[in-house]
């Protein structure tokens, strides 16, 4: 991996940024805010861009932007996200009551095959979307070990996000890969259960896991 | 809980009344083909009916039924129902290659939901259908805590379910009541990992769940 690209400029954007530059990588994130993110940043060194450039200029991108905006920003990158690795670990869902995920944007199918589907130069994987945003960057942090899916068509590109999971601190047993990019169905379905289980515990981190 | 019905004769419905039955509960199994699943068990002393009369017999009865058909089946004993406690542990999927589940049969909802739709004087509680069979006899077989996750809308109900999964071997802290019945949608969701947790090591017992 040389640059990694994170497109989005929240929570998880936020904890990936630091998390993968205290590691030692060269990262850069892509905000359409560039003065307002770099002036609220307090993490280690990285570098702000516009998207486009972002893009551009990484090897690997994670999305991180709000999943039910993801496509259409991502569509919008396609000539720049050739050849690259997309890594998705947003959730697409519709708003309920209290901002919480009340239905799947993409029932019966998911974000990351629409975003294959739009970006068939780009690599896509998802993988994280299945755990509290801390849970991302600090997998040890549970009482019991939790599982970081994968799915995505092109094995070279899930072997590069294998290096990367541990980076973030995350063993290699306990990366479950469910297969092509059409198994993110599944995956991105968890989501579901996330308001019941916040509204139970509040935001103790947790993560959906395959327990064996 | 006076007699248990477990509407069934497969796998889920074996090992739910054997487990029940070794337990103590007095077990009635509604099945289509009394003569039939009646001479091949080889399980401890239950007793064998008709569909109508085990829900007529029994005070809390268990689909155990595939998940594809249950809502036809259970709608036709909607008056013997009337009053009943049902758990509904099935899952409802559009049949892919080799058998797998392919997809939700209610998308965007849930069988437990259009159960309780058609039911109205039923009260349904969903559990256990988010684990390989064996599994929700034996949670304690697993090397990392199980989750068995309940949606109902009646409390009284979800209070005798957990007794019913104390004695199938749960301990009230591996239980997660997610909320009233339309959080069915969020476990039911999860059956579209099942084939390819299925695919990558064969039926290994496993159950998803929330790690904390």
């Amino acid at each position: 991996m040389n640059r990694i690209g994170i497109l989005g400029s929240g929570r998880v954007a936020t904890v990936l940024a630091t998390r993968l530059a205290t590691a030692g990588h060269d990262v850069m994130i892509g905000t359409r805010n560039v003065a307002g993110t770099s002036a609220k940043w307090t993490g280690p060194a990285v570098t702000f861009a516009a998207p486009p450039q972002t893009a551009r200029e990484a090897s690997l991108i994670i999305n991180a932007t709000p999943g039910d905006t993801s496509l259409e920003r991502l569509a919008a990158l396609r000539e720049v996200l050739d050849g690259k690795i997309l890594v998705d670990v947003s959730n697409a869902t519709r708003r309920g009551a209290e901002g919480l995920p009340a239905g799947l944007s993409y029932p019966d199918s998911s974000l990351a095959e629409h975003l294959q589907h739009a970006l068939p130069g780009t690599r896509v994987v998802k993988t994280l979307n299945t755990m509290l945003f801390s849970v991302m960057v600090n997998p040890r942090g549970l009482t019991h070990p939790p599982t970081a899916f994968l799915s995505g068509n092109d094995e070279g590109a899930k072997a590069t996000v294998r290096q990367l999971l541990h980076d973030l601190g995350w063993p290699p047993e306990w990366i479950e890969d469910l297969g092509d990019i059409s198994t993110a169905r599944g995956a991105e379905a968890l989501i579901l259960l996330v308001p019941h289980l916040l509204r139970g515990r509040g935001f103790a981190p947790f993560a959906l896991t395959v327990a064996r």
